[in-house]
């Protein structure tokens, strides 16, 4: 890891921890934040029905992505720009917090206007003059591993952001490729202790895209808790029979709301503020 | 997962699950046990200070290799079956079972005769005549998942041994080979939650050879644990730095008897029994 | 690979391959195209007096890179824009055909109105944004596969070019992520006849950044001609120890003047028009 | 590399290479031996046709495995034991060199005692107890690389054979696992140039396994050739679509035919000694 020594993401001592506070939520060590959401937003009625739902269940972030990056140009690439209509009632709405994708500079303005946290997706993880763009905003930043990215060029993929300003970086462990197929990607959970010991910023999982199939997000998600996660980004939503993209990965509300409960109790066993907590 | 539809391993409804008894202690769903000891057994004194220092803590298991399979010719290799006797020592200065890995059918009769329960290592998966010679006996078998084995491939060699008449096999994901380089392997957490829905044997970590790190061991077992393992295998040695092989991810024994508390409050809080539990 | 079937860029029997016409060159099945030139431009001096070389050898198209994507934010990035009064030069001062990187749609318009042809980067594979705006130029793309990429994520990130109306693409397999760790990445061989058994558009192979050891170059080259790759592109530096980048997987002239006499004579003896070719 | 600084598989200067010689074969670098033959012998008619086949089409070694190590245990073993007779029946009926894999220690003196070349595959790249045991004979032994072992591991199990004797080992890259999946395996064809420079040894490819599609095995044969291997073993069966056993990776006979030419013209371009040589 010699390439991190000078560099701003990398840890100086075992007490040094970056918490992001935003509104009443703090993200970091200590805390455990859960962002909920469906893959990509399709309706405005849905959107709202599952924001309720994942709010009621006591996630505090909503995962509300307008546009979804496809490996095929023929699937259903995501509402688009004038999604950010949608942001603008999901505020009025509820009291969760907004996270968006953002996929080109060309958007950010508009993105960064109306959404709390913006994400930048693994297929971006190397798109430097995204990174560079997100860092002269003042948004937290969710940085996801590409899928091939070893822990040090992850790293410095998100010093890509700290270097020009902005510390708000939260990374996010999202499973890597290898041979293994009977999940969509291979969950490297020790990446998340790893990341820890390596650097200051906030570490979550996003147990969706690592399994690729919804019985195993729960173990996924409990895993990543117990391993130090200080989040998680999950993919809920109310009939994932009939979603656009990634149904097979999603949770249904009442398996949601399970795991949320197990969660909680997990987390207050380890001390962690639980993701029920509120700033007063 | 085609290739498994007629085989032995497979789970048949989803309270299928295969407990293992020995002398007083169960293996498998609802249980937690933990195996430790040191990579390599390297003396008499060590191994007697190192199991009663394991059993203190609460492990009910001691690993005890007596052969350690080498990358290069030149490495420490291991007691070799000379150790046999230090087997009847340690049966005879504590009332820990006795695992140990066997790398030939030409050991098979020695080792099935001392210890309780033989390990076929990661190397080894593949190699199906010792397979089958292990499946001819009545002891429990750990069969480690080879480094580049699919979990089709790993049921599909466990079920080598069942088809000949051995159920009691014990399976032990240990990490896969990635690009990842930071740790030794990649702790394929999801293979836990995997192969407990696809299969009735019960699953065990090690998180030793998957981190090859003792920093990221604990947060290893506690994932495994969080993910629904039945158990760990750990190595465990009185002075890490000493050891003639694998000393940089040997816990020492006041940060194995710290993570055993902790993993007993989380598997007690999982409704797991503890890994404390005795039958009477 | 289903997600393929009613693309654009799939095969439609045997004998349907896409020959791509640029000035007196012609590439893709049957003939073999060189394309080569240091890592990143570096001066006005080097550039000169690596494309005379090259041009020299027989090599028809200059890499000409003016961004260079780097891991770390602080290792050195290119030249950057200005670099175009260096195409201009270039163009002058030789006859080869100029290639470049491009990074950002911010960037087409400057460098499509100045450079032959363009090359979307392994970084940039899954940047949806970039594929579509260079799939509005009539310019040829060369496409580098992603480090993680199947085939068929890379076929269809190809179909995001094609689909929007440019098939100008040339697949360049460039090595892929793997625990090998001797050479810089897997030169996936394969790619190159399975690519040209699935798709109609022309295939190259990058040896340099595939191996990253410029010892393994001459040998990756001939392997790629062998397995029925269209061309190469190549880095060369007058001094590969002085290079600002990538320095010990770049060949130095005389090896890339012994080399491409081997690869002439292999060319010809397999019935590929010899990259000197010239169209009357 | 240091692990290999002190053994003896090391290359000893750019001159150093291992010629093995067997009746009028030689193997080794400047020379280009093809193994052929089917993926395990299914009958007497079978194997003597095969044989004469591929002996007319100009391959100098037999492949005749009696066993077929399978992932299921329910999948065709092979002739077992038994079949040594057939080594017999081949050596009488032609002249070609008979090479057959050795899965167990117990079969050493048997098979050693008939075949001229013994052959450790993949699956037993780590069992070190069948290495020492076939490096106690004065056989050749071609051992192929476990899918997931790193060049280094490669060559210390090879060390493992020299180690006690007997220096007539051939290495043979058979491919690697990766996350690719439209290619059975990964070929690494950069494996043929490393070992090279790396080792004194013989270096062959096996192009069946690596592709598992015949349709791709004349590419990775002819790819395997210019990158300097030393030789091949290809599957061939005179009936693809009936084979107990890989038949997608089989050539046929007129396929292989073919092939042989094609390779005998460009290892003559290269200076290799056709496979077509005799010793006089």
């Amino acid at each position: 890891m010699k390439r991190i020594l000078d560099t701003k993401v990398k840890k100086q001592g075992s007490e040094h921890s970056t918490l992001i506070s935003l509104n009443d939520i703090l993200i970091g060590e200590g805390y455990f934040t859960v962002i909920a959401g469906p893959c990509a937003l399709e309706s405005e009625e849905l959107a709202v029905e599952t924001a309720k739902a994942v709010e009621h269940a006591g996630a505090k972030v909503f995962r509300c992505s307008l546009f979804k990056p496809r490996t095929s140009p023929y699937s259903y690439q995501g509402f688009g720009l004038d999604g950010v209509k949608l942001l603008k009632l999901l505020h009025a709405e509820s009291n969760l917090l907004l996270e968006t994708e953002i996929l080109s500079t060309d958007h950010l303005e508009v993105l960064a206007g109306e959404a709390d946290i913006l994400r930048v997706g693994s297929r971006n993880m190397d798109n430097y003059e995204l990174l560079k763009a997100v860092g002269r905003t003042n948004k937290p930043i969710i940085l996801k591993r590409n899928m091939s990215a070893t822990l040090e060029e992850f790293l410095l993929a998100a010093e890509y952001i700290l270097s020009v300003g902005n510390e708000k970086v939260i990374l996010c462990e999202r499973g890597i490729r290898t041979f293994e197929n009977y999940t969509r990607n291979t969950l490297d959970i020790l990446a998340v202790p790893a990341l820890k010991e390596l650097s200051h910023l906030p570490v979550i999982v996003d147990p969706s895209h690592s399994t690729g199939k919804s019985s195993l997000v729960p173990a996924a998600s409990k895993a990543a808790l117990a391993a130090g996660a200080d989040g998680l980004i999950i993919e809920v939503h109310p009939n994932p029979r009939d979603s656009y993209s990634d149904g097979e990965q999603s949770l249904d509300i009442p398996t949601f709301e399970k795991l949320m409960k197990e969660l909680s109790d997990i987390a207050t066993l380890l001390g962690k503020k639980s993701f029920q907590q509120v700033l007063h």
